[in-house]
């Protein structure tokens, strides 16, 4: 197809208002796109490309003139329509979790794994957030040093839950600042001037769903099941932007200045790393833009073949709505 | 001795402060308490035991008639004065940078390596805040289970900082809630609703010196020159607690269980892990706590006998004024 037609499911969403963004700024080949969203969103308009489009709301038949169906509505509506609109002949690009580990479904980086959109049956996983950004570094580093071990602990903003997550810090910071108990609703814990060891559900093992999402998908994206990954992920007083503490083992000799050759070549990759000039990746700058920043490449002392890095990208943007349409871009070329 | 004379330099500061509610709370046995710190502080008084003391100006006469001084106003201070106070017969308990690494020096925490004080020759070090709280819980799985490589991402409050830092959060939070460019002055970059991987000066090894105190005193601490450690740390926007996310290897096999056990029974540790009732470590309960608070512990599935922790300290009491007073204590037995 030359041109598209493309549904956004959950436009209303934070992630679903990003890929508007994205599609216009990008200048998307659509022929036609279709807003939906849930019963409550009856009525509203949103802008794109200067005009104001309807939002419809989202059923059983949204899809019969569809080519593209891009989720963002969480993974239970992902889980009841997008067989829906396979189904109906769209290809659904899904960043909900609900797909995400099915061996029939390809989980796709544009920047690692391109050529697995080539099996899909209807439906492409867009990966979680803070897994993308973890492998548009690390895979580049694995192509020229063969990964061998990953340690990495996340500090992940609230946008990643969602608008109400950003109204709860929002408010928590005004109640803190005014003296007040601050009160707490999306999250278990207060979030304002605090961090929470804590993202997505506990699971028997002990990990959290959002650290065994991280090393699972990895697995998958980077195609090494068995690669040796464990992840602690931490919630932080932070709006937009993931950042990321990572420890990488190789298998062959690396030195820092090879990694940032590397990076400094690598897709969707930005290296910022002059500590010297106080530069190094940070949420505040990573905001809107495209790019996966890393920096603070150095020396691990304390084994063989080991750097430390230091990872920050825009949680709903490469880490959702990017992805997604660079996804819906392959499949349109 | 029975009784103490003492010092504390620096007791303006955030640590000296709380230096004198800990040694009140405590009922330390002081026989006379004297309040040293810059001529900027002249004039000033300040509360201990229903009682308001004077500041007396720090000089080079201060130390006459003291027994233990507490040092809290910086490294250079500490530089220039502690082995002033030593020559004068005060045993010194420094809580800044200065003197750690001397081998001269004993650096000490009193539930890791009490005996240590034995040798000190007019000064001991109090070690570095981070490095503390994770010692206290690192030391005790040693000794079971046998170190062999930690890998360790800090989450550091404002605090550690200073007043000042502790003022431009607060600043800058009121200023981003109105829509205002946040004035930055403390540290290169903002930090209300950011995170900085960037605490203390940077070094040609490409690790800040905040990193390298962590590697370099844990070592020092728990006796283990050749330990494998290395360090990320962070400051994030909380005002009160550092955390810590600890990936920790041993050379004997290690369930999260028997680390649970060995834990609950060590001196000066808790622990708070009960995920599923979303129990675990956060720095808004650890203020003004003696504790080190340690939970998410769990299994490491990529590699042999490796856990994952998440340690939370009160970085101004156990990570500096109480492990002082604890090491003051030890003098007083």
């Amino acid at each position: 197809m030359k041109e598209a037609r493309v549904a956004v499911v959950g436009a209303t969403g934070l992630v679903g208002r990003e890929m508007l963004k994205v599609l216009e700024q990008r200048n998307f080949p659509l022929s036609n796109l279709d807003l939906l969203a849930s019963e409550r969103s009856r009525g509203k308009k949103l802008e794109f490309a200067g005009e104001e489009l309807p939002v419809k709301v989202l059923g059983e038949n949204s899809f019969s003139n569809i080519d593209i169906a891009l989720f963002s509505a969480g993974a239970s509506i992902s889980r009841e329509f997008a067989p829906i609109a396979a189904k109906a002949g769209a290809v659904v690009v899904d960043n909900s979790s609900a797909f995400r580990m099915e061996s029939e479904v390809p989980l796709v980086v544009p920047e690692v794994n391109p050529g697995d959109i080539s099996w899909h049956k209807g439906i492409i996983a867009n990966p979680n957030c803070s897994t993308i950004q973890l492998v548009v570094v690390l895979y580049p580093l694995h192509q020229h040093f063969a990964l061998e071990r990953v340690v990495v602990t996340t500090f992940q903003a609230v946008s990643g839950t969602g608008r109400a997550a950003v109204e709860e810090l929002k408010r928590q910071t005004r109640e803190v600042n005014e003296g007040k108990t601050p009160t707490v609703e999306v999250y278990p814990h207060q979030i304002a001037f605090n961090v929470l060891p804590h993202i997505d559900t506990f699971l028997d093992n002990g990990y959290t769903r959002e650290e065994m999402k991280m090393v699972n998908e990895a697995k998958k994206i980077i195609g090494l099941p068995e690669l040796a990954i464990t992840a602690t992920t931490v919630r932080v007083p932070v709006f937009v932007g993931h950042s990321e503490s990572v420890n990488a083992q190789f298998k062959k000799p690396v030195e820092p200045d090879d990694a940032q050759e590397v990076l400094s070549g690598a897709p969707g990759v930005e290296v910022l790393d002059d500590p010297f000039s106080n530069i190094y990746p940070m949420p505040i700058d990573c905001a809107s833009k495209d790019y996966t920043y890393v920096g603070r490449i150095r020396k691990d002392f304390s084994t063989q073949n080991a750097l430390n890095l230091w990872i920050v990208s825009d949680n709903l943007r490469k880490g959702g709505a990017l992805n997604a349409v660079q996804i819906a871009e392959l499949l349109v070329d």
